[in-house]
C-alpha cells in the first residue's frame, strides 16, 4: 500500500484536521463526536440540510460544507456508515428553528444510522426529513445496499436543495424538491483500478492488466461486468446507453450532466470523456444545460468514472446556478 | 496502460474538445494553431497574460484562462512544447492594444519557443515581456532544464499576476510582479508512482513496491533521492525542510501555502499532508496566511504530491483574494 498517511487507523482525524485548517473561513471541525459544520451554523430560520455516509469519497461530503449547499456532514470511517450519535449532533448543530432534511445514500447502515439519528432529534423537538438517493442504475441490489447504491446524483441533490434552503424554502418543500432531484437523476461508474481502504492494507478487488469492471460501486462493490479494457468511446456508450434507457431520458429533454472521477483519473482523461458523452446527448437529441466535470465523489485511490445525468427543468436550473461556497464546489460568491 | 483514451495521439485534442465545451462561458478553443483564449479576448487596453507547456499537467494550464487569471493558454503535446506558432497566434489574439506578458516554467523547449514566439509578435507590433519561473528547489539542472525547474510556484503567479493585469497595470509592472513571486516561491515534489504517456504506453519510469522519489519533476525527471517509503508525517517534514531552508522563509514570514496532488493521489491524502505542513509551518514561526489544497499541476496519473511555499506581502495577498473566474480556480464571482 503507497499512501501519503500516518496511522491508517487515523487517516479520516488526521485528513479531517488538516481539511478544516485550510477552510477556517467556511467550516468548523467538530471532534466529540465527528461531524463538520459551517462556519456560521446554526443559520436561524433556515432548515438545516445534513449529509454524511463512509469516508474515502473526498471531497464529498465535507467539502460540500458551506454557504448554499450543506450545513454539516458526518463522516464515518472509511467506507463505513457515521454513527447515529455523529448525526445526532450534526443535525442539533445546524438546527435553526426551522427542521433538518437528512440526505442519505442509500446504504444499509447509512439508512439505519440516519433513521435512529433522526428519531432521537425528533424526541428532542427538532422536525426531520430525511430523502434517501438511489440513482445508480448498474444494479439492482448490492454488497450493502437493498435496491439501488446512491452516488453521484447526491452531489446534485446536495447542490440545488442547499440552494433552495439557502433562499429560505420551508421543509416539506425541500423534503419534495429532493425527491424530484433523486427522481430525475440516474448515474453508473466503471473502474480501471481497485482502491485500498487504508486499515485493510490491500486493494478491495483484483482487476487484470487488460480488464476494467463496468458498474462498480464505490466501495468497489462488484459492478454489471467484469470485461476487457476498451477506448473511451466504447466505454462511454456503455455507459451512456446504461444511464439514458433507464429514466429514460428522451429526446427534448435537458439535463444537467456530471462526468466524476473516482479519485485517481485524471483531468485530462474526465474531459475526453465528457466530450464522448456531450456527443452521444447530442445524438440522442438530449440536452446538455449544465455540466459538472472532475472528482466530486470520489473511491479513494481508484482509478475510472461515473456519469450521472440529471433531467432538469427552470427551476433546477436555476438552483443549480444560485451562488455556492464550500471548500468543493463554488461558484457567485 | 489504462487510460479512458481512444487514440493516444489525439488525447490532447479530444480532452480539450470536452474542456471547451464544458465551459463555453469562460473559453473558447483555437485549433489551428491549438490554444485555448478567454471567451472576451482580447480585453481592450488590458495586458494579455499568456501561458502554455506541455499537456499533462491539467488544470494547468488551460483551466486557468479565464477571469482574473489568463488570458490564453497553449498546449503542447504530452509534455511536449507548444510550437511557436502557437504562442504567437495566442499572443496575437489576446492583445488588447497594452502588451502581453508570458509565463513560462523554465523547460529548455518551452523556453526556446517562448522566446522565438516573442520575436515574431514584437516584429509585428506587439509588446512582450516573458518572465520564467524556476522555482524547484530538487535540482539545480534536469532533463529538460538548464537551472531549476519551474513548478508549483507557475499556478500562483498565474493567479497573481493574472489579477493585476485585471486591475489594470502596465506591462512594466506586471513583469516586476511576476519577477517578484518567482523570487519569493519555493517548492518541492514527490511521487509514490510514475506516469504513463499515453503515446508511450509504458511508465516514465520505476519505482519498488516499497519506495517513493523525492524532488521528482513533473514529467518524471529523476528527483534527489529515491528512497524507501516513509510516513506522511517523514515525508512532509522533510520537504518542508527542502523548500523553508532554500529562501530562506524565516520565523515571522507570512507565505501561502500550496499543497498539490500528482494526479492520481486522493483529497484525502493532500488534506493529511497539508495539516502536516501546517504543523511545521507553526514549529518554524511562518504563518500560513493563504492556502490552496488540490491537484493544480498534475503528472497525468503520478501519485504524489508537491509543497509550495510563497513568501507573501499585503500586495500579494491582496491579489490573491482578488475574483477570479476560470475552469480550474474561481472564487469572488
Amino acid at each position: 500500500m503507497k499512501k501519503l498517511i500516518n496511522d491508517p487507523d487515523k487517516t479520516v482525524i488526521d485528513s479531517l484536521s488538516g481539511f478544516a485548517q485550510a477552510h477556517p473561513e467556511l467550516v468548523k471541525l467538530c471532534t466529540n463526536p465527528l461531524f463538520v459544520v459551517r462556519a456560521d451554523a446554526p443559520v436561524q430560520g433556515k432548515v438545516g440540510v445534513v449529509s454524511g455516509g463512509g469516508s474515502g469519497h473526498e471531497p464529498m461530503h465535507a467539502g460540500f460544507v458551506g454557504t448554499g449547499m450543506l450545513d454539516a456532514a458526518c463522516p464515518g470511517q472509511v467506507f463505513t456508515s457515521p454513527t447515529p450519535d455523529q448525526i445526532e449532533a450534526a443535525t442539533k448543530a445546524v438546527n435553526g428553528g426551522a427542521g433538518v432534511l437528512h440526505i442519505v445514500k442509500n446504504y444499509t447502515g447509512d439508512i439505519m444510522n440516519f433513521e435512529m439519528a433522526a428519531e432521537l432529534c425528533q424526541a428532542a423537538g427538532i422536525e426531520v426529513q430525511a430523502v434517501v438517493i438511489d440513482d445508480d442504475v448498474a444494479v439492482e441490489n448490492s454488497l450493502y445496499t437493498a435496491g439501488r447504491r446512491g452516488v453521484g446524483t447526491t452531489v446534485l441533490a446536495e447542490k440545488i436543495v442547499g440552494a433552495a434552503a439557502e433562499r429560505g424554502w420551508g421543509l416539506p418543500r425541500l423534503d419534495g424538491l429532493c425527491c424530484k432531484v433523486n427522481a430525475s437523476g440516474r448515474s453508473i461508474g466503471m473502474a480501471l483500478s481497485p482502491c485500498t481502504v487504508p486499515a485493510a492494507g490491500k486493494p478491495t478487488f483484483q482487476l487484470g492488466d487488460n480488464e476494467m469492471e463496468m458498474g462498480i460501486g464505490i466501495h468497489g462493490e462488484p459492478g454489471r461486468e467484469r470485461m476487457p479494457l476498451k477506448s473511451a468511446r466504447e466505454i462511454a456508450a456503455q455507459m451512456a446507453e446504461a444511464v439514458l434507457s433507464d429514466l429514460p431520458f428522451r429526446t427534448g429533454d435537458s439535463v444537467i450532466a456530471f462526468v466524476n472521477g473516482m479519485g485517481a483519473t485524471p483531468l485530462m482523461e474526465l474531459y475526453l470523456m465528457y466530450g464522448e458523452l456531450r456527443a452521444i446527448c447530442r445524438d440522442r437529441g438530449v440536452a446538455v444545460a449544465r455540466s459538472l466535470v472532475g472528482n466530486y465523489i470520489t473511491s479513494l485511490d481508484m482509478a475510472g468514472c461515473s456519469f450521472t445525468l440529471l433531467r432538469s427543468d427552470d427551476e433546477l436550473l436555476a438552483l443549480w446556478d444560485d451562488p455556492v461556497l464550500t471548500p468543493g464546489l463554488r461558484w457567485g460568491i
